[in-house]
């Protein structure tokens, strides 16, 4: 057992892993240096309206600076991690670098393109709030686009889009992405029909919502096809070029891809010179630390941790949050010189929704679909966004969006038109 | 005296001018096409809050088509107008081109710097929301440098920020970079002192706000001194580079430069091949039209209309909105077969917001400043935004802006850092 006075801990990354540390550390016996490449905590399952116009995106992202600026022991810089030094026990930054004790790597996962990176320029991701805005803008592009082409083809690959993947990010966006079309839309166009939009929903597996259980996959696929998202399984991306999608069952003509299909750790994590899972993930102990040096903690979605029933834990932010508040306990017990008991997590349960009135709910013991879910996805979201101001004006627009169907973001804000 | 049956109307440009001829033609006998460069409208007179970080940008621009959903003769087109031909009638984009009976451009002004073009990229404007994005992310990154670096030198370059234009935007600027530096940050950084900032105003001419009496620049002069901006009157820029602005009188340090020192027409008035004044603007006839084509009017920022005393307009909203309602009006009185009578504009006064509870407010008849044209400021600004949730959204975050000192869109989004 050691006991370090008064240590100084870094953390890298302000998602909701990195935040949950620094947040438990607040005002204790230790000086915490929180990096982060962006200066706002997002708020990323609701990202997905960000990306369909229907949030603005400084309701999702709280300034780090703010929620610390109460405490004198956290110091908030923004800046990117180029190195990480094991031996020195130092971070570096492009110019400077600074001395660890603890070190918290929480710098989350990107889009995984299995090996096809080249695909990312057609079909974006949506991870950040610039990926949200590339993708916002894009898709009311499409309809602009599609309302002055007199060429009827062409007109149908503006109203193609495609979504690749069946998690919940994928069906939120795809379920969004039908909204849009078929109402919001509507009655904007003079010259298309956005109701002959379609949305196609891609997944390799036999199931959407591989990680629900697979009576709300079914629940779920009914609320999309009501929609009008035609979804197909068992189906495999070969190809995305030249403003196509070629799959092992057929080819689509669409300027529209968002890809949700797979994650990866961020490279940083090379820099930690240590075991990984197949998708880039640190591979931790029981403690959340690298099995060759304690000194390092990783969690959230850059981390792999195997319970002693050999399962991995999924990159969900209830995870990343309970990950974070034990690294801050395992740290504060060191202090004062006690123990801690490894990790364990208790799940939470799952939810997703697939639009207006629709979603599911699985809490292992009790699971259920349809508008009571989707009130709870509601609560839910609300009660954990940071800020009184941001509650309330993302309820209000919710509500609003709910009765008359608008989206209130529907902005194209760069200047680069054809 | 003509008339023309159902004619063909082309607006270029949905700013205040072009969307108050569309608004008045709205299902009249004519067909009307409308083209903006961008999606939306935009409530120029609050842009500046956005680049403060005081309001997102969906609350202060609104979708052109869901103007005009309810509409059956304007029809909305997103694309950039390339040329213009007088012979043949016809307006052309990148790819196709559209004939018009009468054409307005309403295509407003872009920055002057004077010759100087190659400032721009260190002392952006502010005209679109994209111009907004560009300097709220350069000023809240200013901050976060200064917090980073350990060079005293440094830090004070990026806590220096230079505003160049005493105009009702320039003041604006000033006022809010003053306010966030002052207060809104105030708590939130721990190595730097933002009340270290120094807000300069650099204008050219011996007062601030010419346009308004000279008591009242007295007045605004004296507000922002109060909030701690270094104002520079009569002096001139003479070089901006490398992180310096150069004038007459001194050099000043700064990583952020904005400029709101003048206004351009928009080159597109080029393609008239009309005689322009000075700011490259349109001259026009007293019924607004080209003196030598009646079938083009040319209103808003980009025209200069004399009038029988020979002064011109002011290149601000009031007279956009006057002159857009005229021409309507003309086209209208047209295809019945009446005459209109020349163009008059009724001065509906000016106001300028310095900060919080600091407004000046000039009608002619009756000049005052203080809180209760700051209130008036509030009332007018609220009134003539688009859209009832907008408002109430805006108003909300005033409110809360008032009592809190905090700014809502705090965001830097591009990951481009050092």
């Amino acid at each position: 057992m050691r006991k370090i006075k008064k240590p100084k801990v870094i953390i890298i990354g302000g998602g909701f892993g990195g935040l949950s540390v620094a947040k438990k550390l607040s005002n204790k016996n230790c000086d915490v240096l929180l990096i982060d490449k962006t200066n706002h905590h997002l708020f990323q399952p609701l990202l997905y309206q960000v990306a369909t116009a229907g949030l603005s995106p400084a309701y999702i992202a709280f300034p780090l600076r703010s929620i610390f600026r109460k405490t004198n022991n956290v110091r908030v810089i923004l800046g990117e991690v180029k190195r990480i030094d094991k031996n020195e026990k130092k971070v570096y930054l492009n110019g400077e670098n600074y001395s660890y004790d603890y070190l918290v790597v929480a710098v989350g996962a990107g889009h995984n393109y299995f090996g096809n990176e080249n695909w990312e320029k057609s079909a974006p991701g949506l991870k950040t709030l610039e990926d949200a805005l590339t993708i916002r803008e894009k898709i009311l592009l499409a309809f602009e686009k599609a309302e002055r082409t007199e060429d009827e083809v062409k007109r149908q690959k503006y109203l193609n889009f495609l979504v690749v993947g069946g998690g919940p990010t994928g069906v939120e966006m795809a379920g969004a992405i039908a909204e849009i079309a078929k109402k919001t839309l509507m009655q904007d166009f003079k010259r298309i029909n956005p109701s002959k939009a379609n949305v196609f929903l891609v997944e390799a597996m036999d199931r959407i919502l591989p990680t629900f259980h697979p009576k709300l996959s079914q629940s779920a696929l009914r609320d999309l096809k009501k929609l009008g998202v035609k979804v197909l399984l068992s189906t495999r991306v070969k190809e995305i070029r030249d403003e196509k999608v070629i799959t092992d069952n057929f080819t689509i003509d669409t300027a529209t891809v968002i890809w949700a299909a797979g994650n990866k750790a961020k490279p940083l994590i090379n820099q930690l010179n240590t075991e990984t899972d197949k998708m880039g993930r640190a591979i931790v102990s029981q403690f959340l630390q690298l099995k060759e040096d304690k000194n390092i903690f990783v969690i959230g979605d850059c981390a792999c941790f195997i319970d002693e029933k050999g399962r991995t834990l999924p990159g969900v932010s209830p995870v990343a949050i309970s990950q974070g508040r034990y690294v801050a306990k395992f740290i504060l017990n060191e202090i004062k010189g006690r123990v801690t008991k490894p990790y364990r997590y208790f799940d939470k349960g799952n939810l997703a929704t697939i639009g207006r009135s629709k979603a599911v709910a699985d809490f292992g013991w009790i699971r259920f679909s349809g508008f009571f879910a989707w009130l709870l996805w509601v609560f839910v979201h609300i009660y954990f966004l940071i800020g009184f101001k941001n509650r309330f004006i993302v309820l209000l627009e919710w509500i609003f969006a709910y009765f008359t169907y608008q989206k209130s973001a529907r902005l194209i804000v760069s200047q680069k038109l054809g």
